[in-house]
């Protein structure tokens, strides 16, 4: 934790929005971000990135708490007034808000007894949810930005890094370098590993949720750096899994969220999108994924759209 | 249901997007429309139509199967691993896809034993949802467009239309030509109607749910002779209610709905926009609200968004 | 809360069986106790003393974190196996676990943070439930042992007590003296106020749950020297509400659950087998009312028996 | 299915009590049945036949719709009123209704569109569960009665029948000869296959939900015959799985609670039961498993009650 301490100091955002901030680098999409968003809509070309959210959903059951959404029919074609006229349908869905394609709030962890810009945990968190740095501020409003989309896999030229490969800054700019895009402030970035693959088409769940490629801690300051507003992958953790140092769990996270306040979204599904700008060389796009606005939630499932 | 019945050969969409279609009115979303949506966006400033997702939603429990979100902590503030170090929470929702600000799928209503686009109701539906015309077809990729906004309240000069009111298509036209937009195919129509406000600052959840000013049917061909891809409301119905012929219910849902394939979307909160654009004079703006792709679903909660 | 300090020592069963106990006075019920019940069954009449559970519940929502059970079909005569033979049936309940006719574990209520026995509160709770004294240590073995019932309402010659109407200790004993019927130790003691026909049968579920009449902090004292393995009745919270004291909350709760270790059954339906014991005096019974072994719970619904 | 339309004949308990009965033959446990069962209560020694109802129990999720309990905090240990006093925790379950130990309702299975007592299906079943043979019908009042344990497994001189074996009427026959124990009508009829082990102590939830030991369909008029009020087992389904004949799914389940009446008790835990059984040689009990009465519900959790 020493080394997690010592970087937390070089890349923290706390305070520099106001001591009462609670929405991170979501500050830095500006309106002159926004409309560059906007300007990056060139063909009129809709992507969706959200796994479907169903029983066969990424979940084992093996993650405490986690589990595939469970969805309940309240009304099956119900008749409601005379015969003959209308019938209706009314569902349920009971699901973890992290179970599948989503984003993590900013009080989802925290070390040292404090949440992002300084939070007392003990203070925030109940079984009421967060009374700070809930999901319902990263959706009011947002998220919305210019989109870049790095292809690790491709830049490596392989289908998909192997599970547990550690991304290192280097790989990043690589990257970035290979497809020729600009990343810059308030961008939010999404990198595909192709790690998706083991659950979509070889169905292998466990390995899908607990070996994923994913960044190393010293992209940390890679991102800070270029002050991106949020990052997004097809994994289910954004850094490495297992951690590089297994007495050192999830460092990424750590210092992504509860340090920098940067939103991790994370299982995104990135196949399609890659595959069109591999085609035609755009790699930036619209991207808009409003998270629900959970009150005191600390995730929430999104189905995230990528617009050319 | 004659009236009905007579209406819906005038303005079905069935076969017009092939037998298989399952996606209406979105289809009007053209890439050329995206681009119009996307030009809109000329400020650079964001605006979230989603009401909180919570437990002082608009529910009463008095409409079967409908009542406010309830939110579980399945982890507050754990520890993972090593002590000091990773912390972490995580929650569980339970909510129907309906309760709150949300979309209708093209399966949640029909009449005389068809959904949209010709489905036999009995072959697709089920304890197990919608084997056809399911949310999740709406979010892949959607729901995004151009967005135009009326304000039939500001058009009558009163702060809210009257519970019951009766929106006529004149009401629409008037509107359009006060605020000076046009609206073109494939855009999506928004309309406030205040009522809203009888929930947000008057507490009254069945005025609100239960007596919406809202379209009357005659609304139905003014949408469909201008192609809109989707209408969305601050109303819980897109309707009147209660309905215009106390022994027709929901015709506007049908006739939409089932006829038309048009997506509803309910429960906006358009004070904040409208608002801003009473003040500028731009009534359109980028809109994006992609529902969940909840598999065999009959509607998705959704944190819309508007960006100017 | 000094009263309630104070009534603690006097009737403290901390360590009575062992600092490891956590079945408080259920402890009292011995084999000989039990012999004692099923020697009570002397005409083989049964009676279920359990409230419908479903949508038309008591709950009205207004408590934090309750409301009626929710019902939801998962299979609906769904075929299985070859056409024409096998079709099933399935459904699956979220509920709190004390919405309608429940036990209260010994973790339901504490102060001074302490549980029952002594068990450190913040060492036992948490979002997974309560590591002691949960209610599945209630239901291995249990709840069974003879059962006494006192109508409190006929004792004075009313239908109902008076919504708030305080019982004393006289009360309990004109009523053992009306019925002439002995309370022994290790016996289940369940009045009846009549205070649930104001939900039964007035439908008004607000001064159901709110107003009961019911026992008074002084007859903590007398359930203390009687020896009684666990107390029931047909209203919301064995004790009176509002308190008697307004600055003091529930103090029959904190006295007979934590300092006691005495069960509560609460919602009972006693309106059927109390017209049954007046008719024939016989006032004890075999009782039978088994909570879910829920890990961890800290309440559980029942549908008691009561066996003549 | 011609075997079992057959078989259907001989043993139908339709219109017996009623064309309206919904209860079966739970109509055997009369006044006399009773008493005798409370007779059985020679000892005072009381044994909880419950699995622990947790995310531990007996599901993987490979059954469409089942799962183990979610079980979710609503309040930890929350002050309520002035600081220092009461503090309260509650909790909420979701869960599937057979999930673990429990009961099913005589709407459970059925075929030729017909439900016990000739009940259309159709007419009965709906997203809101069954207007008909639901599970409160037969909790009100019950389940309670004479038990008498059969220990199959103890009767081979095996610790288990191993997996898929099938349990023919000889082996109940010689079970009860070996047992000394005579089954009257209106008993409760258990079975210990000895198959829990599978789950309990090896962990091999698949064997243990998908090959149990069980009765084969000849058992069925041997239940007939002997009037038996309900019949329980610590296998999955009462029946051998796989069925005997691979092309006929669940005919005990057909047979028995459809055309006979006869509700099923699954999952139960009778290792300890045994055990003590077979060391006293008193193989009769007092049996006290009342369901939950969830309206309109097809089963039941429950913590079934042995009292010797």
């Amino acid at each position: 934790m020493d080394r997690v301490r010592s970087l937390a100091q070089r890349v923290s955002n706390w305070g520099r929005w106001g001591d009462e901030d609670e929405r991170g680098t979501l500050n830095l999409v500006t309106p002159e971000v926004l409309k560059r968003a906007a300007a990056a809509v060139r063909q009129g070309r809709a992507f969706s990135l959200g796994l479907a959210l169903g029983a066969d959903g990424p979940q084992t059951g093996s993650v405490v708490g986690r589990f595939n959404p469970q969805h309940y029919m309240t009304a099956i074609g119900a008749p409601f007034g005379a015969p003959g006229g209308f019938h209706y349908s009314d569902d349920v869905i009971c699901m973890p808000l992290q179970c599948g394609t989503q984003w993590d709030s900013l009080a989802h962890v925290h070390y040292d007894g404090l949440l992002y810009n300084g939070v007392p945990a003990e203070r925030a968190l109940s079984a009421s949810g967060t009374a700070r740095n809930a999901i319902d501020k990263l959706g009011s409003p947002g998220i919305a930005s210019r989109g870049v989309l790095l292809d690790l896999a491709r830049a490596r030229g392989v289908p998909r890094l192997a599970p547990g490969s550690v991304v290192r800054p280097a790989d990043l700019d690589a990257a970035l370098e290979r497809q020729r895009v600009e990343l810059l402030p308030g961008d939010v970035l999404l990198f595909r590993t192709g790690h998706l693959q083991v659950f979509l088409e070889g169905g292998d769940r466990e390995t899908y949720l607990w070996q994923g490629p994913g960044l190393g801690i010293d992209c940390i300051p890679w991102l800070r750096e270029r002050d991106v507003a949020a990052v997004c992958a097809d994994n289910t953790a954004i850094e490495v899994m297992p951690c590089e140092d297994p007495e050192l769990f999830y460092p990424v996270h750590l210092l992504g969220i509860r340090d920098m306040g940067l939103p991790f979204g994370e299982m995104f599904d990135l196949e399609a999108l890659a595959a069109d700008c591999e085609r035609d060389g755009q790699w930036d796009f619209f991207f808009a994924a409003p998270p629900l606005k959970v009150t005191a939630g600390v995730g929430s499932p999104v189905n995230p759209l990528a617009i050319k």
